[in-house]
């Protein structure tokens, strides 16, 4: 029988409190949904203890992404999880102690040991056929050519894996075949696996990064994909010639409500104002008061949500966001430009939510400050030479408000 | 070469035109769109056509299910697709005639020959573990004990594996452990998979059918389910004291704007107004006008759509709607009543497309013409003495408007 934590910080704890007492696991659980600051609340708090209760032992990165919660919120939730005895620690994460587990089956009433997902498609509903397995093969290969991702723009790469799984998607859904395609941005190289299902009659992709149209470039002459590239800042209208000329559209925008305004406002202009046509977007799962801003935004622009599969995307290296998105089919008629504005200001999570992020080196130890815009972790050389890093902690960057 | 047919029926034709060139395809298209008056136009044609090319020979019941199109509309255009010596019919179903094949593959590029949904899940994402399949097997059984459908509310059976994977991916998404949940109207008896996973804290089932609630408390003695029934009209107010009472509630309303206002109305009751809670929709695919007011209703309640799967499920005996319907997991904060007012004199399909339904005895051929308001598909036995009838025809019934 342990105390509760405060924060995951050690405090001497005046009293023993018996959890498998409803009142005061409830007690408990509502103080952690308060200190950790869970924004959707206890529901998320329980979306953490069923995953681990599934899924045990497990690694914070994985329920991160199981339940969608940054891993810094899943950490401090371990944390005070485990200085109370519910849960304890092993080399291959989180698990209950017969303590714990005796309260949630008590209190929570879990009782499925393992989830339903189906294995074959994990969840996604579609599966690799020969043709994209072997396509998926090429992508891992070319993904390693990729360059060192821009932060101060959101780049974040999928896993070749989900690049691969997207554009199986679309040729599911009749997206590709015949059809014109146009990438609003693709950090994620998804063009290629695009590209090499060889069905679509057109690809254009526009980037802002010179060096990834040069990269979609070289491999497009390789493989004779017929890939056009376009360098433009989406602060701007798409070239005029490329208004109206697409019938499907990709975006993985930046995760701010300004970011995902602009790049639909140009997927709007590829498809035609007025016109119909299709926009897969990926995107980042929300607090529910965000997430309905999101979601009035595409019903704006006279776009229904069509399919919306959570989770299906995964990146590497940004576990921060707990490392996956949503994928939607948005599909429209008479479609229009979103109904509010655009702040300019604000596209990029770094002009909205500017963040210090503390990295350490993985050789000396030496730890760095990172505020993203005057000092990028990209870019990051430790004194001792090395350039490998590990995030340790991040915080509000009150200097920068 | 075969001629455009007129609206399937036949016709003399002037001209031979030949639809390998590109523009007397299109036109051929275009005009199947305005003779059958498909809502959603040449992309929905495009649908049909590329799903008989992925699962030819296949059923036009079938292609209805994977294209989410009303039959009628399906047996029209394989009607004029025949006539103009695109597809063939065999025993097994719509083929593709070798001058088809050769059309649509260089027309509109068609060029994967079968899809990639997962076989495993069939599209849904989850699976059955032995205890969801043993379930299953109860419900089979069960299911043939429901009385006979009444139409003029809309009701039409799911499917037990329909009922059954429901219960099984609200399990999964942890929402029936420790829960209390809703059935605001049951007509598919997805409490009963629900009760058997014996997972809930709180089962009770509201509808307006005493015939299914008794049903319902006959199932639920004998398994010992502990679901508890309420006899009630959705056109007032749920009983103040099941008021804020529930976790979760689920609902397939009748597939009308205002009957799922109304029924969304109730969940929100059960929910709790300016509380949170969880709702599973499952409601008809709609052309995309009404698809966009269908979220913006949902919306407007402060319900954010966090998944939704085309397709989830499968009714018995009523082809006419395409026979499936999509599952839609709305998880909400803050929730209140939709914005807009509900006319409840639209709430059932019958009193918003009044129709008349043509049925034919499959013992003695007889015709009877069914308005579904006055004379019932369910009450009709043939002067010959047999129940058994097919749908051979429907209308508009001017008369009813």
């Amino acid at each position: 029988m342990k105390i509760i934590g405060n924060m995951g910080k050690t405090k001497k704890s005046p009293q023993n409190i018996n959890f498998e007492e409803k009142n005061n696991f409830e007690y408990l659980l509502n103080k952690i949904v308060r200190d950790v600051k869970i924004s959707e609340g206890r529901k998320s708090l329980e979306d953490i203890l069923r995953c681990i209760y599934r899924n045990q032992p497990i690694s914070t990165k994985k329920i991160g992404q199981e339940v969608k919660l940054p891993l810094p919120i899943v950490s401090n939730v371990r944390t005070i999880l485990e200085r109370n005895g519910i849960l304890k620690r092993s080399e291959k994460g989180a698990l209950y102690t017969n303590y714990g587990l005796n309260i949630v089956e008590k209190n929570l009433k879990f009782r499925i040991k393992k989830d339903l997902k189906c294995p074959t498609c994990k969840g996604r509903g579609i599966i690799l056929d020969d043709k994209f397995s072997k396509i998926l093969e090429k992508v891992k290969k070319y993904s390693k050519m990729r360059p060192v991702v821009d932060t101060s723009i959101d780049q974040s790469y999928a896993t070749p894996e989900t690049a691969t799984y997207r554009a199986a998607f679309m040729a599911d859904r009749g997206d590709l075949e015949g059809k014109r395609v146009l990438f609003i941005g693709d950090d994620d190289l998804t063009s290629i696996p695009t590209g090499l299902s060889n069905l679509c009659d057109e690809i254009v992709v526009m980037d802002i990064d010179d060096r990834l149209l040069s990269l979609i470039n070289e491999i497009s002459n390789k493989e004779n994909l017929n890939i056009k590239t376009v360098k433009h800042d989406f602060r701007r209208e798409i070239p005029k010639e490329y208004f109206n000329k697409f019938d499907v559209v990709f975006t993985d925008p930046p995760y701010t409500l300004d970011g995902l305004k602009l790049f639909l406002s140009r997927c709007v202009e590829g498809l035609g104002i007025g016109g119909e046509g299709t926009i897969y977007l990926a995107f980042s799962h929300k607090p529910i008061d965000v997430y309905l801003s999101v979601q009035r935004i595409i019903n704006s622009m006279n776009f229904v949500i069509y399919e919306h599969i959570p989770g299906f995307n995964y990146y590497e290296g940004s576990e921060i966001i707990g490392n996956t998105t949503f994928l939607s089919r948005l599909v429209g008629k008479n479609i229009k430009y979103p109904n509010e504005g655009i702040d300019l200001l604000k596209l990029y999570t770094g002009e909205v939510k500017p963040t210090l992020r503390y990295y350490k080196c993985l050789k000396c130890g030496s730890v760095y400050e990172i505020d993203g815009k005057n000092r990028r972790i990209e870019n990051l050389i430790c004194k001792c030479g090395s350039k490998r890093f590990k995030m340790i902690k991040r915080k509000k960057n009150k200097r920068a408000e």
